[in-house]
């Protein structure tokens, strides 16, 4: 049984960022500079956001951080976005979600300029996507990707079940684990909360992509042998015995699932790390796309 | 056994898109228009667009073909675009594809305004799908919906089994049959060319939705009872006894499989016809939201 290390992984990627930043200072050229805006003062966003800052830091990436109340208005927020729309300096942008509940979150992400929109959350990239274009993939679909890509997981012809149909993890993975190349070419079954004889469609899995937010979830028994898993589900368990007050846990019973499995991410430590250092990527390739643009 | 006569109900499609062109003529206000761009000579697109436009005729739209030679530049082409994007009188326009060799499909479609995309082939109307918001659906995929809607095929928590990931119809109706609402909420496998044991799978399906083009690939052996069966393919066979010199038959092995399903399309008349209907209904949307954003 092989693990999943998202944690080294993504210091990998870290690392080989660093050193493309590096060389694009020595010619002397610009580098990528991320923005992140934040509405509020949520703890949990506010977390996101700093750790987002300090890993542009840490490979060498201009980094803002625009933080406006939690009483912006909509047009304030719009006013914003297209300031950074406009903005030659900056490479991409962030929008932290959730936003305050007086401000249209679909109308927030939709006046993003989809060649800045790192996030890949833009219809359009979402539509590239779908249609094999080149685009910003979200960070989280990409992590995955690109951890199965390093540890050589097999993806052609093998049956993948993806349980979970949100935008941001279930919906895009069922559509870029039976996309033509290398990640992909998966037969692919998308689940969700009307799928019946849940055990029956995972027992038959190759490959399994769990995004559900429930611990646990799934079980020894609901798997067959070598298959591999991947653990998106990320939850916090209250428990006062820890200093943070809380573990994180996924939705894999890890201890009796990893017995079985070929391949298995832990939580934390699977998919988590992998997600800020694709957004790291995800910037480092705009910068590149405006450079060849203005070429 | 129910036959889903795509013929019969894009017909009375039609019949309900003519009563509501004859309201709008009645308030007085301008009836929907539809531009097709072909470019060059090729028998079929130009007996699809055809269609097309005698089928704008009888709802009482008003059409507008724009023939194009076959040594079109992509210049030129793009410019006849932009006129269309720009032309307050055109309400949707679709290109005919296939397009001649020397220009750059992808670059034609990304040209069009989304906002007049009446086949939903831009990136920005295909992620809105997949994101579940409103857009124009692509018209095969929308037809197939349509057809169960009105046929009350149920696909709430059914498996449906969707092959063939093609940009027009696979991979859109893998989307649309697993998202929220009705028809929808499937649990979605999509499969293609790399799907191993494609038996295994669709024997499962409660719902089989196939857009191959490989003439009787689905047999009886391979679907199970009361399976409700979608056949998007639809391939010319020569057939020299025929006045035409071929024959349209679809990927079903039809005689067989439909006496063991409990609903089936069959072809010709079964998604066919529907497609030009659902073009319409786009047409429509198009003209009441052009309509809706200028009040």
């Amino acid at each position: 049984m092989i693990i999943l290390d998202g944690k080294k992984t993504s210091n990998d990627i870290k690392n080989e960022i660093t050193e493309v930043v590096q060389e694009m200072k020595t010619r002397g050229e610009k580098v990528p500079h991320l923005a992140a805006v934040i509405v509020g003062n949520d703890g949990a966003s506010l977390t996101y956001v700093g750790s987002k800052v300090r890993a542009c830091e840490r490979v060498g990436f201009e980094s803002t951080m625009v933080r406006m109340p939690n009483t912006t208005s909509e047009t304030e927020l719009l006013r914003e976005i297209k300031k950074l729309n406009d903005n030659p300096e900056i490479d991409g942008f962030i929008v932290q979600l959730p936003l305050p509940k007086q401000i249209d979150t679909q109308k927030v992400l939709m006046a993003v300029d989809p060649d800045k929109d790192v996030d890949g959350f833009h219809p359009t990239n979402f539509g590239r996507m779908a249609l094999d274009m080149s685009t910003f993939i979200p960070a989280t679909p990409f992590g995955i990707l690109e951890l199965m890509d390093r540890y050589n997981v097999d993806t052609q012809g093998k049956h993948t079940v993806v349980i979970g149909r949100s935008h941001i993890v279930g919906r895009p993975m069922s559509i870029l684990m039976g996309r033509k190349g290398f990640p992909g070419n998966s037969t692919v079954t998308l689940t969700h909360s009307h799928t019946k004889n849940i055990t029956q469609i995972t027992s038959q899995a190759d490959i399994i992509i769990t995004a559900l937010g429930v611990p646990g979830f799934l079980k020894a028994e609901m798997v067959k042998d070598d298959v591999v898993v991947i653990d998106v589900g990320i939850t916090r368990v209250p428990d006062e015995s820890r200093e943070r007050g809380y573990y994180i846990t996924g939705d894999v019973d890890f201890e009796n699932v990893s017995k079985k499995a070929s391949h298995i991410t832990p939580v934390p430590g699977g998919v988590g790390p992998m997600t800020i250092a694709m957004l790291l990527k995800n910037t480092l390739l705009a910068r590149e796309r405006h450079l060849a643009a203005n070429r």
